[in-house]
């Protein structure tokens, strides 16, 4: 066994565990992991003693405080979580909606916060959780933004389709993001879900470079969506000028 | 080279990542995980191709998104951060002064989460950030409430000074763990700066365990501790009630 092939083992025991399953036995992460059980042992053995994995009462094992730790280093984490907050707070103030902050990971939207409020609309998304960029509002600004070439390839990959609304042809998909670019934000309408419309906008780095995106999830029934449009625009300015982007030729 | 070995330096390379260090160049996490070059370089190969870090422009790894992912799911972190926070914003909108949540690793506190105004005492916690149990507010009640083995390993270890006034007297700590059991909260007066005192509440588990503290750090001067210590109190129970504890025996 190779020093390199013992460190993708490693990774695939920390990989077993996600949000569907973040407690697991010693069998089940061996299965998931597909690893012989006396070598799953070892490795979780070793990851417990370091702290990135913790056993409770029940024998299960859950990701540890340790882990949790480095992961708040994390730029694309709880650095731009915490350069958010203010806005995120002062945008769910303003609209008593869903708020979400999300960042692109390959083809896919990662969710990096959310406040959602007791009468606010039920969305899917969960802090951690991934959806293909195509069918939420920060999946399109951050697709919008990016190379020419990623969206090629998203495109080629082929769109899927969660309600009757999802847009799955790319000739539409590659008009939308260009109203994406011309406007400053995205509106997804009924993408994801039959009753739910985000409205998105993009955060900026230093550099003006599209890192992040911001956005409102509401109810089509009664959706103001033009007056939602410029408060997520200015939250994802001054999450922008907080991550030190100087303001003007967005 | 054994699995058990190269897990450890897989594990040792993550560990170089800390709130000092958070972006390292290859050269930096060889002489930071105390390995030779060619085997920084593999494992790092092997950890980015994973996404548990991620290289900038410059060259240099931070640590990455899917990490950050994994660790939303530690039980300790995340998942006790999102039941809390609700509390923790009513605790801040109340007193508008530093309001924390922290829980207990070893012989430290590590702080889960931090709310800050602009007007309030500047204070030295981090998320993420460690310090020791007896100078800090929720460090008194959660060594309060471990187990008698625990008080007595951390007074045998040795009370670090940070101003005049810490205690440091194991004989002093102890009384002042008993009234923190007697009266349902602590005060940590002056322990870690001159200039600041904290009160502190528990927060309960489900099976009615001590398993994480919440508090309100103030400046000394025109500290209205009375008044504090219900309100610390109140979120300390609100918490506990968001973990399944139920309300009654405590």
């Amino acid at each position: 066994m190779t020093a390199r092939s013992a460190a993708d083992r490693l990774l695939d025991v920390l990989g077993a565990f996600e949000q569907e399953h973040p407690a697991l036995t010693l069998t089940q992460i061996a299965q998931r992991a597909g690893l012989p059980l006396p070598t799953a042992h070892r490795l979780v053995g070793a990851l417990a003693e370091w702290g990135a994995l913790e056993r409770d009462a029940s024998g299960r094992y859950h990701v540890g405080l340790r882990l949790w730790e480095i992961a708040t280093l994390a730029p694309r984490g709880v650095v731009l979580r915490q350069a958010a907050m203010p806005f995120l707070e002062d945008l769910y103030e303003a609209t008593h909606e869903n708020v979400q902050l999300a960042v692109r990971d390959g083809l896919e939207v990662v969710y990096i916060e959310r406040i959602s409020g007791r009468s606010a609309v039920s969305v899917h998304s969960q802090v951690g959780a991934r959806w293909p960029l195509h069918a939420t509002g920060v999946g399109l600004v951050l697709l919008a933004h990016g190379a020419p070439a990623l969206q090629e390839r998203y495109c080629a990959h082929g769109l899927a389709s969660f309600t009757p609304f999802t847009v799955t042809d790319p000739a539409v998909l590659r008009r939308m993001l260009a109203e994406v670019r011309r406007t400053g934000c995205a509106v997804s309408d009924r993408q994801i879900t039959d009753d739910a419309l985000s409205v998105a906008a993009p955060v900026r780095g230093p550099g003006g470079d599209v890192v992040a995106a911001v956005s409102v999830v509401v109810p089509v029934a009664g959706a103001q969506t033009s007056a939602l449009v410029p408060a997520v625009r200015v939250a994802g300015l001054g999450i922008s000028r907080a991550l030190g982007r100087q303001p003007g030729s967005d």
